[in-house]
């Protein structure tokens, strides 16, 4: 059994530990290639060919469409991180190759960003901090709430969304979920049928859906409007999933307030009024980096990347394999 | 049914609304007397002795010792709020005139600011929207964790501790509980035996015990030294619980972090170095002010008084008595 992974430069050595480069080595003959980027596409297309498994991520350099076409050795291309697209073309999947990701990894670590964004806004907590640090004490709002009894509606329940949820539900809030592809939704929650149904006397909103055409730009300027005054809305997925000009004019009016741990681009101008609201809580996709307690062995991600490695040089089949449908509703 | 309350001064508004004085005056005769701080002691008790039920709560007089001596018509003091002690004076308890307070209600409140504490200590978010409004892209720290198989110490397993559990148990944290007066712990918890077993390997500690002789200054340096290094200590019960001398120590060094809603007194004096810290969120008792988002009829906490007038008028008992050991533990 033969392992490759390309790096796309410089390899990070926050992935690639010894530890996790000789639990691959256990397995099969893994071959490690730096500098991905100085290679041709036939050289990239050739090297991988001759390898049974491809390890993918965030420092691999993407997978040419042309493997498609004489997949050579090909069977598996495993990717130890979420996002597909943009790595593994869409024909490779097509061609009869298993793909797979970190599945639900990292469904906890969003969950509960998700769930820290909304109990610090909910809870006025910058202000709170902002108050001690002016000494301004005496200073009430009456926006400091309390889960208990709140319409919350969330948008999206695949893996993450539906962690969420059971964070959320001791909680006691009133759940409803919109997801036209989730089959079943968990106990206790209300289905909504589309988006405007979701907002419709919505107090929280919270956003895990994946990233696709559908969803790009879905939660418009006229589901804002139907929040009331001082809703709550948390975004951990991806910024370009909402109009982000829409949410922001509500933000600097001060009509709405929001967590937001995903922009569209990543990054905001330094001149940027967003960055001087009270009512805008933003992370800047630091809060489902999760380092802290220190825990001995592999990282999550790196044991599910071996694990579906063994499962395949095994004869079995690995977990979170993506079919073409899957692939064009994820991020 | 006559029934009274005597205001220590004006009468607080936003608990003496229209609509929880109409209900108790469905219950009984009501008698509202403001500025009772204009009352001899002797005046005070005569006008409580011709009443069958005395209503106490933060904006009331304290009811007098002497009372005990001869209760007159008394036999059911209701405090809407939480602290009995500095309100009603054990004697009453003791010569049989029924005592209640607001009982479970606060746990939610407190519990939520808890979770919402830990939660933004345990990812850094004060430092995540620092670094947001200083433009310093890019800044990483290893100190941003996760529930998940964290090992939690909860201090008091009271209503409030009980509550805190429940939201935290989806976690997936590893909970372990120090209270002596608990017969029994939620499932999956562990017991420890001393404060000592409690912080033993533990790397969030949350107090959650009432003020009482016996907590005073309970959690004390050398409990703090045996916490490893940022580990993040929450208190959302009562500043004195701890040696806040000892604890703001550990987190001057910067080995500790800290969320604490209370301390005792109530506020920093405006050059206090803890202000300045990145690894300390002060709240200053505002996190389990609840008023967001409105909702219509009663405040919960009018209910329960109202809900125990009743119970007490129709011959029944009302709920969460006081005893003279409850007393004594309660704050």
């Amino acid at each position: 059994m033969r392992i490759i992974n390309i790096s796309n430069g410089d390899r990070i050595s926050t992935v690639w530990t010894d530890a996790f480069a000789d639990s691959l080595r256990a397995l099969g003959e893994l071959q490690l290639e730096e500098n991905g980027i100085a290679l041709s596409d036939n050289e990239m297309t050739e090297r991988v060919r001759a390898h049974d498994v491809a390890i993918v991520g965030w420092d691999a350099r993407p997978l040419p469409a042309s493997l498609a076409e004489d997949l050579g050795e090909l069977r598996y291309v495993c990717c130890y991180s979420g996002t597909i697209r943009g790595l593994v073309p869409k024909s490779i999947i097509e061609a009869g190759v298993s793909v797979s990701n970190w599945g639900d990894h990292p469904a906890n670590g969003v969950a509960e960003a998700a769930m820290a964004l909304l109990l610090a806004v909910l809870k006025d907590l910058p202000k709170a901090v902002g108050v001690a640090r002016s000494q301004k004490w005496g200073v009430r709002t009456k926006r400091r709430g309390s889960l208990a009894g709140t319409r919350v509606g969330i948008y999206g329940c695949g893996v993450i969304g539906r962690r969420f949820v059971e964070l959320l539900q001791p909680f006691q809030s009133q759940i409803r979920i919109f997801d036209p592809y989730a089959e079943s939704l968990p106990e206790g929650c209300e289905r909504a049928a589309s988006l405007e149904e979701l907002v419709d006397d919505c107090e929280v909103l919270v956003i895990h859906a994946g990233l696709s055409n559908e969803t790009t730009g879905s939660v418009r300027a006229e589901h804002f409007a139907q929040l009331p005054d001082d809703a709550v809305v948390i975004n951990t997925a991806r910024g370009a999933i909402l109009d982000q000009e829409a949410l922001f004019a509500e933000l600097l009016s001060g009509r709405l307030r929001a967590g937001l741990d995903v922009l569209e681009p990543d990054y905001l101008p330094p001149d940027h009024p967003l960055l001087a609201l009270d009512n805008c809580l933003l992370s800047f996709h630091q809060l489902d980096q999760l380092q802290w307690p220190p825990r001995p062995g592999l990282t999550p991600m790196q044991q599910i990347c071996v694990d579906n490695v063994a499962r395949f040089v095994s004869g079995e089949t690995p977990e979170w394999l993506f079919d073409p449908d899957r692939y064009d509703r994820s991020t």
